[in-house]
């Protein structure tokens, strides 16, 4: 089973959403309170995987809106080195910020974010600001649920959705599910079921589409039974350490499994995850290859300090997937 | 052309969006400024349809948030008497008040409406409140467009679509278009687009599908042409007292003339066409009688006081369809 | 004790606060489910104290902000005609709407009103609007308490409080407390305190003086006590049926006993009461008389079916206290 | 001309308004855009002036609000930890955030400050969570004006200063404006204005003067006159470089040089200036000695890199009092 992208389109990938500062803490293994130096990093999942993307040669572009600060203009600046295209990336002239994550890492395990997401920039992109020559232009539409979680950038993602689909666009959505910006989870999963219906590929966390479903400990099954009436030709469900599934409409069910590294921090995972296993299909590989990329990429991101810095390389990631398949040929 | 209803159902329609008073002018034909006295009526396009439907005879319920007042109370009552079930209308508890509409007549051509829209109660329905047991009773969810305008109760009529199509509910959409309640015609666009898309049948003025598109003076082919590829069957264009056009699916056009009358002002023309013209698809007659029908109580209501309590019953609707038919014929 | 006057201000009194529409029930001694008609008039306590003082031949302007449509069209109509200059009466260009009072008479003892106060146009009175020039030429700024319940209008007040003692124009502060556009009675006692400091003349019930303390079952000593700590010299605390007492600052204490009659409903009492107390006191005359006019104009008012337009003529106040005067000494 | 303080009193100074994280470039003398990392303080006008307080010896309390976070917990850690009394610092349960400055040090010149302030824990404080008990064991209430921009904190203030008067504890008003946190200027003049006319000492550069005024280029003489109308009994009007003056009501005037130093940034200045004047005054040193104190503050604190952690000890003070005084007898 493979996906068709259109061959003329100029962008491999464009993504809609958010672009933030994570505030990283230097000295860690320890709570946040005895944390004092913080080192910035461009963040936010579909910015973190347009440049996790870029990053692997594929042709990126970013819809998304800065604030009219230092750190937007940095997040611009730095998206625009790593050969994001940011054309698409208004500022703000509303006063609002920019999101900040400050990362706590106590342990390997215990890791916590202190989120500042109140009136941020992101979250007032337009609709007008979303342009149908633009969206025609990519081969691929990435989502990210977190933007549809207030207006009036959750209709400026409904607007790109809907240009997608009359332009032959395929729509990736990344189910990125973070809570506190939602009024309820029952909302969240009436935008998320709007979304995925019209998606062609949906990702996320075995507990994202719980979300999505407003239900607890749902089953895959289930899950796919109920997307694939609608849209979606393939459903990735991630299961953390016990790797992660891919189902297509045509039947068939994929196991990837995850690669054991050195974790540092979790952060970051489902971003490299995400841009690896697009930049696979993309590139023609068929479906098992691309989850290995995309274990392979997260691997590599959860045992650095950043989630945008340490997106790795394509020769990064082969070499990553050549070692340990060579281990598990071995055993 | 005829659409299927499930002969089970144990409602013909439940209609789900606001419940309002209008204050109508008792000495009219003036400016607003020089009317001294107002009557009270039920207002609301879903609300003066479900009272115009069950007039008709139709077993009829309702989906809205009522304020905790004496209005609220007092709509609530006025529903029950005419035999629309109120089961599903929850009170607010936070102090909403009841959405108030007065309404100055200064000649037939001349109408307008005061309204009071700011944080009334039927916006704060909750999705919460929407219930798929009752929605699943129903022949034909129908859903009113202003309710699409404001958080949470825009989530609540997506819900309720979503449900309806889940069990094989027909979706009407009427998209009664109130500009102030809305951010902006784009956002108005992007929602209209949503619901139209999975609706069964779609009715409303060629101005108001110009809003759906967020265009101007749109043409009835293009409109329909991009509907037809998505869930809707049949779609009403109405043309004012040029009459309206019926677009089916399969092909067929129908023509429908305005019946011209004696008009006291232009409320309520929309709400009791659209009553009985649902009325009569229900009942199983022919696309071209529905357009008399609907024709025929928009006539009977214009000519009298209120929208509500002005609804016609079959009686006078049939009646009035004789004499007209009858004086065309004779032509 | 007399309080002295500006002699050459061009003003008696400049009130400040909201003008707004009462709807009130034509079929009355009912609940208000019932009542199927409204009459409307001007109302909201600082109109009707204007209205009242122009009708008794003070010169009287008022500081207010109106909505844009037909109800503040007739307000400042209405309130031009009975002779207040509306010079000072900006037109609110984003949308609010005219503050409403629906009110409800089950029986003289038991009234009760509906408020629509959601972003209504008097609470946007902005600080910027209230002049200088037009403060200084008056006799007496008259403060409802109800204008400090919001901000802008909050400050709006505040700054005419502050202008009115820099240009020594006496300040009468009318309590007029309205729960339902509060955050907190904690927030209340707040600003009663801050603007009751700074006023010359201090008017309520004795509730609203336990509102200004934030307290249950205070004492008019107690009050006193603490008032006359800062600028007020004359303090009137109003017991319903057992009269009202005028406190002054030298020490003087004046009981005034309320006039019965025939109750139609409570409104409007305390703005009558309030208006023929200041055209007395502004006439020179002693605080016994002007203790009776504020009765008998009271007396008047709530046998009658409006606040505004039933304000009496200072002819119709002196022959109320004619004749029970008379009563009184013959027994 | 000296002021009195309760020498009962059980603390010598209380300031209330906000306690907020400043995030200081690591690496200045650059635009922040190319600033990576940031070291974390406890900052916030009047935190920083109670924590400056402390160090020098004096008793202190805060009143403030904290986020329920990692930002809050340090906050309310460092405060303890250098003898701030924190007893009265209630956590915010509404999900606000800590207000955050980030630093820019382009030069010693120029400086500035990226802000979140929407929707801060600090200005949730409640009117209800300040305990005339508290307030009643303190000599001095410092008040920083930045706590009036927003309600609630502007009620929890302006109840604080209502119930130092009553108690006779001396009130410090800090002007401390940050136009940012405002609606408007005109606004800012209005509760600059109130809560000046009830201090015993207000403090604040000459623009802050002129925002308390809502002017521009206002005279020191015209403020002085106006505020000597009301409770001020001293006004500290600093002029930067050139030094400041302090005006007692009794007519003395004392004029006070700024000591010059090796400047890193501005930042910090006012608040140590106001602690170490304070100081002075509260230990009955004369305000010529007191003007010294605070120069000598603020000349240390501005060539380090921190606020708060910056502020300097008695010894530090006096022993760079001595060596300019020395210098300057010498010339």
């Amino acid at each position: 089973m493979k996906l068709e992208f259109n061959p003329k389109a100029e962008f491999d990938m464009i993504a809609i959403g958010r672009a933030c500062i994570d505030l990283n803490a230097v000295e860690y293994n320890r709570p946040m309170e005895e944390t004092m130096t913080f080192k910035k990093y461009v963040g936010g999942s579909p910015a973190n995987i347009a440049i996790g993307a870029s990053k692997l040669g594929l042709k990126t572009g970013f819809i998304g809106k800065l604030a009219d600060d230092q750190h937007g203009r940095f997040i611009k600046n730095y998206m625009a080195e790593v050969g994001v295209d940011t054309s698409q990336m208004p500022i703000d002239n509303d006063g609002h910020k920019t999101g900040l994550a400050f990362t706590e890492i106590k342990s390997p395990e215990e890791c916590s974010i202190l989120m500042y997401r109140d009136e941020v920039a992101d979250l007032y992109l337009n609709p007008s600001e979303v342009s149908e020559e633009y969206i025609r232009k990519a081969k691929v539409l990435l989502v990210s649920g977190t933007a549809l979680a207030k207006s009036p950038s959750r209709e400026a993602v409904l607007k790109a959705v809907h240009l997608a689909k009359k332009n032959d666009v395929q729509v990736f959505f990344e189910l990125d599910y973070r809570g506190y910006t939602w009024e309820s989870q029952l909302e969240t999963s009436i935008y998320y079921t709007l979304v995925a219906q019209q998606s062609d590929v949906v990702i996320g966390t075995r507990d994202e589409f719980d979300v999505l479903e407003n239900r607890e400990n749902g089953s895959n099954e289930a899950t796919i039974h109920e997307l694939f009436k609608h849209s979606p030709k393939l459903i990735v469900i991630k299961h953390g350490v016990e790797g992660s599934y891919a189902y297509a409409k045509t039947g068939e069910i994929f196991k990837g499994k995850a690669y054991l590294t050195k974790v540092l921090k979790t952060f970051g995972a489902g971003d490299s995850y995400a841009s690896a296993f697009l930049y696979a299909l993309i590139n023609g590989m068929d479906i098992d290859t691309a989850l290995k990329y995309g274990s392979a990429s997260a691997a590599i991101v959860v045992s650095k300090h950043s989630s945008s810095e340490a997106m790795p390389t394509v020769k990064e990631i082969e070499q990553l997937i050549a070692e340990r398949e060579a281990v598990y040929q071995n055993k």
